[in-house]
C-alpha cells in the first residue's frame, strides 16, 4: 500500500474516527484504525467492539491496499509534521514508513485480517431526518443520561419511533429529559431501542447542521449513515422504565424566566451550595422568584428574580446542577417553570418540543 | 469594616493574593484572606507559613476595620456577581454581607487578631534590580528545579549575590540552569540562598517587564516589593551542591542551530520515544545533524537538521524533555551546542547570559 495525502485531511479524517480507540484494551487491535487505500480515497474504521465509526478521505493511491496503525500515536505525528503533505507506504510486515518533508517515522502496525468487521445491516429498518434537528434533540436530553453503571438500561438514549414520532428520553432517575418531533416511516417501522452514551458522544461529534442522516435498525444494531461517515452500534438491552408514568399530568402554576438570567442566578447562587446539603430553594412570592442557598459553617445567599406570577406563596428546593443543565443545552429566550407544589416533581417547557421533570429535594428551614 | 468597591478591581487584587492560600490546610484560618480596610484602601494578605503575599486596591471605604474571609469562596463569589460594584460589611461576629445589584450574599469569616503575621524586615540586605530581568531569569531557570521532595536543597533557585553579579541557578541533578546578571550592592551585601519553587513561581505571577524589584534579605527569609505587592519566603536551609563543578570548561565542538526548528524536530522526533526508553539521538555529521529516536514494538524517527558542521561524526543521546525544557524558554533565534563527545555533558548557551548542562544518556545501538 502506498498513497500521498494532504496532512490536514488526513489528520481531520483520523480524529473523526479515532475517540472510538480506547487506551485500555486487552485486545491491541482495537488501538488500531484500520486504513484501506483504493481507487482514490482512503477509508479509516475504528471500533472498541460495541460502537465502530468509519469515514473516508480523498488521496493519491498509488499502490492499493490495507493495513492497521496504532491510532493514537498515528494522530500524534500527523499532527506535528512539518510539511503540507504526507507520503505512507506499508510493506508486507505492515511497517508503515511515514515521510513527510525532512521528517521520517517508520511505526509498526498490524495486519487487516485481524481487525474485527464492522457488523453488516440487511433487512434493517431505515429512517431518514434531518441532521439539524437529531442534533438538537441529544444536545436537549444527552446531559440526562445516568452514569450509574449498575442501572445500564439508563445509560443511554431512549428512542422511540411511534405515531409518526421520533422521541429521544434520557433520565438518572432523578430528572429527565424529552424531546419528540414528527418523522415520517412505515407503521411497520415502529420501534423502540436504547442507544448508548457512547454511541450518542460519537453521533454528536459527526452530525452536523445540515443534510440528512439515515438510520438503520436491526434487533441489536443501530447505524447512522452521516455525510458519508458511518457510525454503528450495539442497542442496550433491557426494558427501559415507563417513564410517562412520572410526567406530571397537570401542573398548577407556571412561571415564565428569562433562561440566561435564570441560570446565571442559580450559578451563583449555588456557589453558597456546599457538597453535603447541595441544594438551591426557589421562593415564589407576589410577582418574584428568592432563589436561595444555605450551609452551616459557610454562609447564605440570596437573588430575587421579577417574573409574572400571582400564585400562592410556596418554596421548592432543586439539586443545582439538575437545575442548570437543562438551561445551558436549551437555546430560547424563555422557559417555563410548571410546578404543583414543594413535593411534587417540577416541570420545564419552552415552547417547542422539549420537557425536563426535575424531582425536588427535601430541605428543613 | 464596610467598604464599596468596583467589582473588576477586587477581583484582580484578589487573584493575586489568592494562589498562596493551600486547599488542605489543617489551620482554618491559613484559608482566608486578611483584609484590612483603612483609608482609601484595602490591603489583602495571604500566607501559608512559608510564603505570604499582600497587595492593596482602591476602595469607597466607609468604615475602617479588619476581617478574613475565606479567600477561594470569596473569589468564586466576587467572579460571578452581576453588577459593577459590590458592597462589603463586617459585623462584630466576623460575619460578611456582600451586595452587589440584586445578590446578596453572607459569608462567615474568622478574626484578623487570629491570622498570622507576615515576617518584619528589619536590618536585612537590600538590593534593586530590574523586573524584567529577574522576570527573564527565572523563565530561563525556573523549569530545572527538582520536584524531587527528598532533595530538598534543590527544590528551589540558588541565588547567589557575589562579585557584583546576581547568580541563578536551579538543577535537578541531570540538567542544570544558570544565568547571571550584573548588579550593584556593597560588598557587605555578598549572600547566597536558596529561594524555594513555590516563592518562586509567585515572583513569575507579580513581577512585570516595567520598574523595579526591591529585594531583601535576613538569615532566613527574603522579601520582594513589587509595584506596591509584596511577597515574602521562607528560604531553604541547608547547602547546595557546588554546581560549578558540573561545568564543563572546555568544550570541543559547538555548532550553532535555530531554536525553534530544532524544538520542533525533537518533538517531533521524541514521539517515538516510549517512556521506558525516553532518549532521542543526535548524530553529527557533515554539516548536518540527525535527531533520531528508535523503541522497540513501536518504530522510529529521523529527522535530519542542516548546520554547519565539520568536526568528527559522533552521536550523542538526550531526554527529549530536558533538551526541548530550555528551548521552550529561551526567545533567541539561535542557540549553540557545545558538546566534546558522547559521554560528556553538553552544554547549551546563547548571545547572552545563559548556561543548560544537561547530561547525556547511554544509549545501545
Amino acid at each position: 500500500m502506498k498513497f500521498t495525502i494532504s496532512k490536514q485531511s488526513f489528520l481531520d479524517a483520523l480524529q473523526q474516527v479515532q475517540h472510538v480507540v480506547s487506551n485500555r484494551t486487552t485486545l491491541p487491535i482495537l488501538s488500531n484504525v484500520l486504513i484501506e487505500a483504493k481507487g482514490s480515497e482512503l477509508k479509516l474504521t475504528t471500533t472498541d467492539l460495541d460502537v465502530g465509526v468509519s469515514g473516508s478521505v480523498m488521496a493519491d493511491v498509488e499502490k492499493e491496499g490495507a493495513t492497521t496503525l496504532p491510532a493514537k500515536r498515528l494522530v500524534s505525528i500527523i499532527r506535528e509534521l512539518p510539511a503540507e503533505n504526507v507520503e505512507i507506504s506499508v510493506d508486507s510486515k505492515n511497517y508503515a514508513s511515514i515521510k513527510s518533508g525532512p521528517s521520517f517515522f517508520k511505526i509498526i502496525g498490524l495486519g487487516e485480517d485481524e481487525f474485527p468487521p464492522l457488523p453488516k445491516f440487511e433487512e434493517a429498518k431505515e429512517y431518514k431526518m434531518s441532521q439539524e434537528v437529531l442534533l438538537d434533540s441529544l444536545k436537549k436530553t444527552s446531559y440526562a443520561i445516568s452514569t450509574d453503571e449498575t442501572r445500564y438500561v439508563l445509560n443511554g438514549i431512549y428512542t422511540s419511533f411511534k405515531d409518526g414520532k421520533i422521541t429521544l428520553v434520557a433520565t438518572d432517575g432523578r430528572r429527565l429529559a424529552m424531546v419528540e418531533n414528527d418523522l415520517e416511516f412505515p407503521s411497520s417501522h415502529e420501534a423502540d431501542v436504547i442507544i448508548p452514551s457512547k454511541a450518542v458522544q460519537e453521533l454528536q461529534r459527526l452530525l452536523t447542521d445540515k443534510g440528512d442522516v439515515i438510520i438503520r435498525l436491526t434487533d441489536s444494531q443501530v447505524a447512522f449513515e452521516i455525510n458519508g461517515s458511518l457510525l454503528v452500534s450495539k442497542l442496550i438491552e433491557g426494558n427501559y422504565p415507563n417513564y410517562r408514568q412520572v410526567i406530571p399530568n397537570n401542573t398548577s402554576e407556571r412561571i415564565q424566566v428569562g433562561r440566561e438570567a435564570f441560570l446565571e442566578t442559580v450559578r451563583r447562587v449555588s456557589l453558597i451550595a456546599s457538597d453535603k446539603s447541595n441544594s438551591v430553594k426557589l421562593a415564589f412570592g407576589a410577582n418574584s422568584i428568592d432563589v436561595m442557598a444555605n450551609t452551616q459553617d459557610i454562609g447564605e445567599a440570596t437573588e430575587r428574580i421579577d417574573v409574572t406570577y400571582g400564585g400562592a406563596e410556596f418554596a421548592i428546593a432543586f439539586n443545582p446542577e439538575f437545575l442548570m443543565a437543562p438551561l445551558k443545552n436549551l437555546d430560547t429566550q424563555d422557559v417555563y417553570l410548571d410546578l404543583i407544589d414543594e413535593m411534587s416533581p417540577g416541570v420545564i417547557r419552552i415552547d417547542g418540543s422539549f420537557l425536563y421533570v426535575i424531582m425536588p429535594m427535601r430541605v428543613t428551614n
